[in-house]
């Protein structure tokens, strides 16, 4: 399923604040945040009985922003492809709400914003750690706020499925269908060590100034581009480095051996370093990566899956070529819903693009995803 | 094959000048370099007629002492396994030379040498870059200086295998056969990626001092580390780090979330990162990485395959969990080298530990290794 037709127009973010200093937003852990203030982004209408909700949760590095544009038509939001009038998330017939998460630096609450201690500086390292059931604890608070019961769906890719499984796990009947596109449930020895490098890479910068760079001038930026160049190899497969880049030099490089840019591949993953630290906040990589490793639902005691199953559905998807989150992850989630007498289905699509994948117009996995959340009926 | 026997006993590193200022190598770049000392071990007794000798080319991070020890016993070359009396590399029978790289940090000239121009400092980033061939031209000197004219065979892992090819490719009347390690012909785009990115950690680093940093007191320690952390990643398998660590946290750790340490998989790889800095030079693993990227022998006119399979045979061997250079690079070796009809064979091994399995001991590994050194004959 192509993208069709012109796609949303114009949108805009939305702001509430859904916990205040006073009545601030418990965490997991026994610690308390407030205020809690949420970007967020609606498209279509919701229906009068509110029953044509879905609930989009972005991962690690994206926002509020998924569909449509504001203001620039060239310029759209990173789930564009998937969003729209007449595409798999259709919003002729749909109501989509898409928040920007707490930790996150897009308009949500986060590390980098004013600490209510000391209004003058940003939290830093003394913004509260958190865990994936409490994003999806904001989450529900919005939820609340727009007046909405029972979602229609909940999607989201890769860290964005880790909250709709566990949103599903604590609270299904909440959420009809579920949808997890390259998500995990108990990542690797191997993914926490890619992440961790990331994360010294960023630490050990003397721009990182032990958390307190935010308006300081400089930040960890050396730091945020090597943790940007590594993670991008592990969210790219093999092929689709072959297929874009192979191992082309750069067009009119000379053929001396050289310690600069001279490779495609290094051009790209300088570009891709160089333009991470003006989009995302070094703090907020930190935050919502941590979680990740941290995730296990399913070795938490008292997991009800029988309440599970008789309000969730669950689509699975996982990309061949995935090496971060492959498809023996999305089977390791499937295997524990199935076990526990959970309609879950699980789709391995074949797509060069490895993790990356769930952000790109695959079309089997766009035809797999409109499918579950239109014409299934609910169980 | 398991390592049987107390293994060589006490041995010792031996230098040699192999090129002089007034006599230097000529790099294949047209530059020159001198002098060039070479540090080498041999093991076992070189026969009369000299056709017992061995040659033992060492990957990125090795050095000449891959067998016996230096006076502990405990502390044992990086190849023990594989050298010694009754070993695959048996030196009862085998005269076995090992040399470290032009380039490298462990008594053989290289980047951090004094600049002969200005000898008070070392050479930084003036030191010449130089190939896999130019590597090769430093092993033939010291063949020659040894009065050895032809081997019974030369080894290598990883970039210690791209030497032999290289050798093999340019002089095979040298090299009776050729031993290549889960080696390469051809970087991926995502190779070459993964050391961009090793490269640049290193070369940000403000301690790197544009490679003067020699003599300083303070080099790049974090560099360092990020880059051993992440290309530690790349050598071992998913299924090995999830065999040694899986998802353990270090004893005696509160449950609570932290940046800190707190996987036994972070932990391991700090300590590999930490301890890097002081066993390897970091101009050296600039130095020695970046020919790697450049190697594409197969892509070079005038390649003589049947010059090269009237005198050489090969033995190619990759790891069925490699994922830096997997089987598939040793079988584009072997189509190479078997299209020009040389005499190559193939072995896939099965070993859960990645790409560093060729440096443990595997028996069918050694089997293979032993038994194409000693017991086929030369074509």
């Amino acid at each position: 399923m192509t993208p069709s037709g012109p796609g949303l127009g114009r949108v805009e973010t939305q702001r509430v604040v859904l916990f205040t200093q006073d009545d601030p937003l418990a965490l997991e852990s026994g610690r308390t945040i407030g205020p809690v203030e949420v970007a967020y982004e609606t498209y279509g209408e919701l229906a009068p009985d509110g029953g044509n909700a879905v609930f989009v949760c972005h991962a690690l590095t994206g926002d509020a922003h998924a569909a449509g544009h504001h203001g620039d038509p060239e310029q759209r939001g990173w789930w564009d492809a998937l969003i729209g009038p007449g595409r798999p998330l259709d919003t002729d017939e749909l109501f989509v709400i898409c928040p920007n998460l707490l930790g996150g630096c897009a308009g949500t609450t986060g590390p980098s914003s004013p600490d209510p201690e000391d209004p003058a500086r940003a939290y830093g390292l003394r913004f509260p750690q958190f865990t994936i059931r409490d994003l999806v604890a904001v989450h529900r608070a919005l939820l609340a706020h727009l007046g909405i019961e029972r979602l229609r769906g909940a999607i989201g890719g890769s860290l964005g499925g880790m909250q709709v499984l566990q949103w599903a796990l604590d609270a299904p009947e909440q959420v009809e269908r579920a949808v997890l596109v390259c998500a995990s449930a108990r990542l690797t020895a191997q993914n926490i060590g890619f992440t961790a490098v990331a994360r010294t890479a960023i630490m050990r910068d003397p721009g990182f100034q032990d958390g307190d760079y935010v308006g300081t001038g400089h930040g960890p930026a050396h730091g945020m581009a090597i943790a940007r160049m590594m993670a991008h190899l592990t969210y790219v497969s093999t092929e689709s480095l072959r297929l874009k880049f192979d191992r082309e030099r750069r067009r009119g490089h000379d053929t001396h051996q050289t310690f600069d840019i001279d490779f495609e591949v290094e051009s790209y993953l300088d570009h891709q370093g160089r333009t991470f630290l003006g989009r995302f906040d070094a703090l907020s990589y930190l935050y919502l990566t941590r979680p990740m490793d941290y995730f296990d639902p399913f070795a938490e005691p008292g997991v009800d899956l029988a309440r599970v199953g008789a309000a969730t559905r669950f689509l699975l998807v996982s990309f061949d070529t995935d090496w971060r989150f492959g498809s023996e992850h999305s089977a390791y989630i499937h295997e524990r819903l199935a076990a526990g007498g959970v309609d879950a289905v699980h789709e391995v699509i074949a797509s060069p693009w490895g993790h990356d994948s769930f952000l790109l117009d695959v079309p089997e996995y766009h035809a797999a995803v409109a499918g579950f959340l239109r014409t299934r009926p609910a169980p």
